[in-house]
């Protein structure tokens, strides 16, 4: 990733000009306590792009927002959590009249309003919730940072923790801010946006350019997460840029200026992928696989991501073992093109380096270093192919029992 | 699968003519309660097949022992348990000198030795334990069933169940026996033969005929059997036929003795794949997908292994949710050609029969019914497509705590 410079600031999908956003208890979720129904809404029409998954069973949502988005503009997500509206016969009726309701009440086009749920697969919607609560939330949207945490907090399912970044920094010498929110947990596995993830930015930026950039950023963030090896059928990535920024519009890929946005757009893009991963169903550990020296970029990806999808190296690292033969044994079947005898692992945390193979055998070291290095939570599993000039890494979490309890009775 | 006439009986690999077996606890492992070290051996050189993991990153003795069974023939299998002596420098030289042992002291070529291990991988193995255990193996080899069942046990790792199944049959009128012991458990996925196992038979068959019956049988076996969707480094799966049932030998593969004996085959394979299924570990359940209505024979396959293979599915099998939304999800990832709009979903146990969708929409059922019908220990996850005319099963078991468990500190 190029050098950037970039500066943390609070309000999430608020903190960037001419955004509101808020969440309610729409009635969705049984439980009151929750809230179920999340509004991001810009001030004006926006440019905007979006990336959704690649799974053929896709939910209603997703399909209207794709056919939304082809435009290249929006103004407003709705995003409800409790029901996907995935695989019943009315999904589409379904999105479709929360798109009219939405649009007919703020008076914009049907096709500038972004749609998406999360949930159970399967079960019929009941949108009045949904339609009953479009007026309370828009005397509720707050353009502060309460505003994106309410909306942040709604989209949530099994996560732990709203997920919520934002940063300013400088596109041709004038201050631009993005920020995000998104939610992940289950069903999480490249490719694609994988989860649920809105983005908003003032920064002038043409819609075609936008959609070139976010390709940019999912490619090396979203893209390389794994939480359980299962494409969703709802996975969404939306941009919304309002231009307020005061930038000369960014039209071509070519410039300097979609450098910087593209890498900061990138950089928050990865903020969430890490907190999507470290979040993972009953996850206790994020897991990182760097892969250096591999024969193409497409192996390299490969090799990182069958390490962190593999069942018995995400048991071992939940259970502190470093039981690196998992990790070989995963390159191995990985598909991509390796040289066994090659092959160098090194475990890494807070706690300090482990190497444990080198050219693919084992490599003397201390059990009880080892447990402290792999009791940390966050855990870099370095594998040096030896082989090439290729590098990635892919992002994942542990396996744990949490991760069974949690999905055993997932609908109750 | 084609009808044939199959007897069970007893004696595992110790059925057919010509064969003595026996398991021993040699000190690889240091509970001095769990078996070891097993042996197979026939009286007189056997015509011999292989199959093999397809991982990159394979065992010494699955090298070895591919080498040696190049020629076809084979007349001893020599495996133990404890570590798979995998990864590490002097593999090779471990297998090698095993073989050279066990040949001197039969006073048989080298290459006509089956040389396999199983457990943890990068852990230089000691072999004196095997080589001392060599002469108390030979004078305690047994040509009944206990024989067999000694060998079945020591090759068993996680496995909770001992795994032997021998039948009886006629080729050309002749009775011809045949009989495998296998071990599962951990990092069970397609491809290959997907775990140990070894088969005997007194069918006189040339090793070229045998080889390709054996293809045949671990196609819709072993290769569509998923625990975990770890390959593992060692996978191994041998035939050796004495010859001693007086048949005509099976020189081709067009006659119908061929026929007779591939089925037989196949059938052994498929009690000892769904033996490894239901024996997954921290399995509870027994799941089988039937994919039917496919556009080919690949995207049947495809579509049937993403579903036993689905994380999700597999948690909520093992909380008996009838959640089929996880299911048309796992379809839809598969990367098989689909149309969404015309798939049925039903499972099946020994409780009934219970759809849930049609049409790729959901279709009412009684919770408590699904329930049932979900408890059981073996279910069926009937997937039509409506879109073809292929078929295809795979066979996995449910996720579980215990897995995680297992899994979790598998070194200690």
């Amino acid at each position: 990733m190029e050098k950037i410079n970039l500066t943390k600031i609070d309000g999430g999908v608020c903190a960037p000009l001419g955004f509101k956003a808020y969440g309610i208890h729409s009635g969705l979720r049984k439980n009151t306590d929750r809230l179920d129904l999340a509004m991001i809404k810009a001030d004006k029409q926006c440019t905007a792009a979006g990336v959704f998954t690649k799974n053929k069973v896709f939910a209603a949502p997703v399909g209207v927002t794709r056919e939304h988005l082809e435009n290249g503009t929006a103004q407003v997500v709705i995003c409800n959590s409790g029901n996907a509206n995935a695989c019943t016969p009315d999904g589409y009726e379904k999105a479709n009249a929360t798109c009219a309701a939405l649009a007919e009440t703020l008076g914009i086009p049907e096709d500038d309003v972004i749609v998406c749920s999360t949930g159970v697969i399967g079960l019929s919607m009941d949108i009045s919730p949904i339609l009953n609560g479009i007026p309370t939330l828009l005397s509720s949207l707050d353009p502060t940072a309460v505003g994106s945490d309410k909306a942040a907090t709604a989209i949530m399912t099994t996560d732990t923790k709203k997920k919520e970044f934002s940063y300013s920094f400088e596109v041709g010498g004038k201050t631009v801010k993005i920020g995000g929110i998104c939610k992940g947990s289950g069903m999480i596995h490249p490719n694609m946006g994988t989860m649920l993830c809105f983005i908003t930015t003032d920064c002038a930026i043409s819609s075609s350019v936008l959609r070139t950039a976010l390709l940019y950023a999912v490619k090396d963030t979203y893209n390389m997460v794994t939480v359980d090896g299962d494409t969703s059928t709802n996975d969404t990535v939306t941009v919304m840029a309002s231009g307020l920024a005061g930038n000369t519009e960014i039209c071509c890929t070519e410039c300097e200026e979609y450098k910087e946005f593209a890498e900061a757009l990138k950089h928050l893009c990865m903020d969430m992928a890490l907190a999507i991963a470290a979040d993972g169903e009953g996850a206790t550990k994020l897991l990182i696989c760097n892969v250096t020296g591999a024969k193409s970029d497409d192996d390299a990806r490969i090799l990182a991501k069958a390490v962190v999808s593999s069942s018995l190296v995400k048991t071992a690292m939940y259970g502190a073992d470093a039981n690196w033969g998992r990790i070989i044994c995963a390159l191995g079947y990985s598909g991509a093109d390796i040289d066994t005898s090659k092959i160098n692992i090194t475990f890494v945390s807070a706690e300090g380096v482990l190497p444990v193979c080198k050219n693919g055998g084992s490599y003397p070291f201390d059990e009880d270093f080892a447990k402290k290095v792999l009791t940390r939570d966050k855990i870099e599993i370095n594998c040096d192919m030896n082989d090439g000039e290729f590098a990635a890494s892919a992002f994942g979490c542990d396996l744990t029992y949490e991760y069974v309890r949690i999905n055993g009775d997932y609908r109750s």
